[in-house]
C-alpha cells in the first residue's frame, strides 16, 4: 500500500503537474478533504474534471482549535485511508509540505509503517506573488513566513519579504507596529476566477476583504536601492 | 508582445504544470538560460522532449559576483528578448518568483512597458522536503529562507524551520554557532536521477557533497513535543 499525498496546486486547474495527474489516473481511490459535512472540497473542485471515473471519499478536517478534537479527526481520517489497504491518493491544496493538513496524516501513517509518497504542487505563496506581479525574493534577500503575522515586529526590519498566512488579524497587527517603510500586497483566492488583490501601504490599503483562509499577504520592505 | 516567465520545476520532467506545457506549445520561440557558452541548460534539459519543434535561443547569465558585469548580461538578455517582438517564453528552474535570474529580466522588461506573465513552477524547496520525507512547516510554525545561511545564529532559536540556499559555506557557519538542538537535512539535485540526501546533526553529517548551486539545506529545531 502506498498513500500518495498529492498537491493539486493553488486553484487554477491548469496549475497541476503531470506527475499529480499521472498518479491520479493510476490509483483506484481518491480521498478529498472537506472542512464541514456537505461542504464542497476546494481541492476536489480543482481536479474533478480529470478524475471522473474514480471512486472518491471525503476526509473531514473541521477548522477548530481544540487540540484533542483535531487529533481525533486526524486519527479517524488515517483509519479510513488504512482500511483501503491499496494504493490511494489524498488531495491537498497547494503543496503537501507547506502548512498542509496532510502532514498530520503523513505522520500518523509513517508511524504505522505505511509508505507515504509526496507529490509536490504549486504553493499559493508563489501564485500570490504572480498575482501581485512581483518576485518574492531575489539575490541574497531573506524571506520568512509567519502564520497570523506572529512576532512580525521582530522581523520587519530584518527580512526583505514577509509572507503572512492566516491574515484575519493582520490589519490590527500592522496598525499596532505602524511601520511606514513597507508595502503590503494582499491576495485572495489566487488563480481562482474570483481572485482579488490589493497593494499599498498600511494607511491606504483595505484589509477587510482579505481575511478568509485562502488569503495571503506579502509584505516588502521599501528599499532605496532599486537595482 | 507577451514574455512568459515559465517555471519548469526542480528537475523531474513530470513536475511541470499543464499551464507551462500549454504556453510552451503556444509560443514561437523559447529562451533558455545558460551559465557558460557551450554548457547545457538545466532548464532546457527538463523540457526538451516537449518542445522538439520549437526555435530555441540561449541567454547567457554567468555566475559572477561583479554587479556591473551582471547588469550588462541582464540588459543584453532583455535586448535579445525584445528584438523578437512577438510572444516568447523564457525558461526558469523552479519557480520564477523565488531567487530566479528571470526576476531581473522581468524588472527590465516591465520598465520598458513590456507585458510579462509569470507561470509558476514547483520550487526545489518543496522537492527537497519531499526528498527528506518531512514537512517544511505545519500549524503555526515559522519558516525562513536564508541565502548562504546568513545571520542564522539570530534566527535558529526562533524559527521552526530554516531553509538555506547556497550551501557552500554552511558547514563552517553551523560549526561556528555549534547548536546541538538542530537536525540538518541536505539535498542535492532534488528529483534528478542522481538526487542525493543526507540527514543528521552537525557532528555526524557529511556536508562535503552538498555545496553546488543545486544543493539546499533544511534545518529543523528539535522539539520535545512530537505532536
Amino acid at each position: 500500500m502506498i498513500v500518495y499525498g498529492i498537491g493539486v496546486g493553488p486553484g487554477d486547474k491548469e496549475l497541476i503537474t503531470l506527475k499529480s495527474l499521472n498518479i491520479l489516473k493510476k490509483v483506484d481511490k481518491i480521498f478529498v478533504p472537506i472542512s464541514k459535512e456537505g461542504k464542497p472540497s476546494v481541492a476536489y473542485e480543482i481536479v474533478k474534471d480529470y478524475i471522473k471515473d474514480k471512486e472518491v471519499e471525503t476526509l473531514l478536517f473541521p477548522m477548530i482549535k481544540y487540540k484533542e478534537k483535531l487529533k481525533y479527526y486526524r486519527e479517524k481520517a488515517a483509519e479510513k485511508i488504512l482500511k483501503e489497504n491499496k494504493d490511494v491518493a489524498v488531495l491537498t491544496l497547494g503543496d503537501p509540505t507547506l502548512y498542509s493538513t496532510f502532514s498530520y496524516i503523513w505522520k500518523i501513517l509513517a508511524k504505522k509503517g505505511v509508505k507515504v509518497e509526496i507529490i509536490n504542487g504549486i504553493s499559493s505563496i508563489f501564485s500570490a506573488a504572480k498575482a501581485l506581479n512581483m518576485p518574492l525574493v531575489e539575490g541574497n534577500e531573506k524571506l520568512c513566513i509567519l502564520p497570523h503575522g506572529k512576532d512580525i515586529e521582530k522581523y520587519i526590519n530584518d527580512f526583505d519579504t514577509i509572507i503572512v498566512m492566516k491574515t484575519k488579524n493582520l490589519k490590527d497587527v500592522l496598525k499596532k507596529i505602524n511601520n511606514k517603510n513597507i508595502i503590503v500586497g494582499l491576495v485572495k483566492r489566487a488563480t481562482f476566477e474570483d481572485e482579488k488583490i490589493a497593494i499599498g501601504n498600511i494607511d491606504n490599503i483595505n484589509f477587510d476583504e482579505f481575511s478568509d483562509y485562502l488569503s495571503i499577504a506579502i509584505i516588502k520592505r521599501i528599499k532605496d536601492d532599486d537595482n
